[in-house]
């Protein structure tokens, strides 16, 4: 009885509750310790603690129907202005709140500016490998996704391919820097250059195309790698933020849109993100933590820890024989499977108890993702069962 | 640029801005204690002083990632084993944890069981008058909604006209009682009967017709009315309720879904409602309010203080002449125009400063919507304005 666009959905999230499910079954099985779960993003890092404060100092210092009742469907105006503020402090821009939506996470953004932007069978670009919900979130409106295929020598996007397919239809472009699953960081360069070609195209088919930046890992970067702001370099940029991963709450669902003036139609998109953001049923950003984030926007989870993962796994994979490129921001490693088969390798990785995603799930076969927003130790009891398997595909 | 879906939506959306705004002007002109808006359901009671306690017990008392981390989709396991033996204790029920899905509000909710059983061009039915986001709602998954008109003798449903206006295509009927906009409060004897149709409109057709029942206002009832639960009368019913007025949360969106297991295909709309939570960008409800509402399921709002708006309101706009039903729940007043046109009657009262909706937001025109979640003082200083107004109209 349910929607047939479901069906499959649900088939899809059946395997996946499967893989959660046997992972527990290996937990009972085995000890908890001695399984190894790289399979989720979930921070481990625990929140700065300036965030507690913040929850207790509005709870404490603010009238309670302000708090908890509704703000503007984009989010309380004070709360917009410093978010504004911040990002102009931080990147040399010029926003004010009314550049600002306050959505329910990234995934919330997403879906208002979609919802907002796409007429069905609109296209919607993405470069592989890619975060799989973005195919949800575009369907979700009826656009269609074209995706353009992997660059797997370092995983910048595949720019010849991207030129050849835009077309007339092409209503967005989605980057994600750093990216989930590479933890790869779009160069300058690779921006200029994504930027020219979109200038081109709009001038080509007299269109335009919005360039969506997703950006939940922003913060999360190593090796002082700086992330272009990328409505510096293309001027119909929206840019996605999320507070998830910066400060480790990604249960809150918070997060905002930036809708600069300099959008073509800034004045109907940003009207259209506010009325989507109410009949999506969002209705606003859960109003305590706006008031909260608003006032830590300098707080900033350990990305040392991260850090520290990100560089023993990464060095011990590439001794026991394993490719990969080093990440320079987020908690991913984007590694090349030892057979060509990603899914096969993914269960046989299961049998050390090691629990992985396979990159076809990315739309990057041949590859797996880590995720190393886990436990140091349990990365230090895994590397064992890592040189085994590598052992065994005869490394 | 914008989707030619969101075109009228932002169009309507600047009719109410434009008051909003007007509001704010007459406010400045005339001082704001000179303005009577009888305009918003925010409600204006404190919330209980047990949620704040909660929250701060929670960040107190818990581990940080699990408040602030990802929960299940359907939101956090014994989160919803609490909500569910609530339930059972107050309506003699026997749901568990598997039963109940957290959600972004009702609105939340309400978009979340859509996305899960429509298919483009089902019907489902509202009754008149009705809270006009569920026009949205439902089209935003390419459902069709079917109108059953008004009965303005007592604001029960008109169940005569909903009997002939169920088709083979009808999936879903919403029932919102208390209701908005008339704080009617559907009475055992009509839910019996809606029942009844219900049953017989399924074997006739040989389909599931799911009854949703639209519950904010459960608790906000006066003169010790009981408000029948549904799951106990139709067994394809899923209930969607919210924290926002049972414990002043409107801008936590905070709810949930009761999902029965006598629901036909209870486990692929179980599923469903997980995997569209996840989708459609909610991904979870929020994550501390989820922990702190589970510690104070049994908490309540003050509804005297409503109650005394209440008896004001009501009592006194008898009193000038006004025609209306007194209302059993919600915070709401619908009250008959004082001419056919509701539109031109509103715009009369903004001369004496009094902001109303007009009935045909609702599919009720020549009626008045006045929200009476405001300041008592603000309805006492209101009233000669009422009377007045009235007068003008030969009373």
């Amino acid at each position: 009885m349910i929607s047939s666009k479901m069906v499959d959905l649900v088939k899809n999230s059946s395997v996946i509750r499967a893989m959660f499910e046997e992972g527990k079954k290996l937990a009972a099985k085995y000890g908890s310790e001695n399984v190894y779960d790289f399979s989720l993003g979930n921070p481990s890092v625990e929140p700065p603690e300036r965030v507690k404060e913040a929850i207790i100092e509005v709870l404490n210092e603010e009238n309670q129907n302000l708090i908890h009742g509704y703000p503007n469907n984009s989010g309380y105006e004070d709360v917009r202005e410093k978010v504004a503020n911040h990002i102009n402090q931080k990147f040399d821009t010029k926003y004010c709140h009314d550049n600002i939506v306050m959505t329910v996470g990234a995934a919330g953004g997403l879906n208002v500016i979609f919802k907002t932007l796409l007429n069905p069978s609109d296209e919607v670009i993405v470069f592989a490998p890619f975060f799989g919900e973005y195919r949800n979130y575009v369907s979700n409106y009826d656009g269609s996704l074209v995706v353009v295929s992997p660059n797997t020598k370092d995983f910048q996007p595949n720019l010849e391919e991207f030129k050849d397919k835009i077309t007339a239809k092409t209503k967005a472009v989605i980057v994600n820097t750093p990216n989930n699953p590479t933890g790869v960081v779009y160069s300058e360069e690779t921006i200029k250059k994504l930027a020219g070609i979109l200038e081109e195209k709009q001038e080509e088919y007299k269109t335009s195309i919005y360039l969506i930046s997703d950006e939940p890992y922003r913060e999360l970067v190593y090796d002082g790698v700086e992330v272009p702001y990328l409505t510096k370099y293309y001027k119909n940029t929206i840019v996605g933020y999320s507070f998830s991963k910066s400060l480790s709450l990604p249960g809150e669902r918070i997060g905002y849109l930036v809708l600069p003036d300099e959008l073509d139609d800034a004045g109907d998109i940003k009207a259209a993100a506010n009325v989507a953001t109410r009949i999506l049923g969002f209705v606003n950003a859960p109003s305590l933590i706006q008031r909260a984030v608003s006032r830590c926007l300098d707080a900033e989870v350990d990305v040392e820890i991260y850090n520290r993962n990100r560089e023993l796994l990464y060095q011990s994979l590439l001794s026991y024989g394993y490719e990969c490129i080093k990440p320079e921001g987020a908690f991913y490693l984007f590694v090349k499977a030892l057979e060509e088969d990603d899914k096969a390798f993914v269960e046989k990785a299961k049998a050390h108890n090691i629990l992985i995603v396979p990159g076809f799930s990315f739309g990057c076969p041949g590859y797996f993702r880590l995720a190393y927003c886990v436990d140091y130790d349990m990365i230090k009891r895994a590397l064992p069962h890592f040189e085994q398997l590598a052992k065994e595909y005869g490394f």
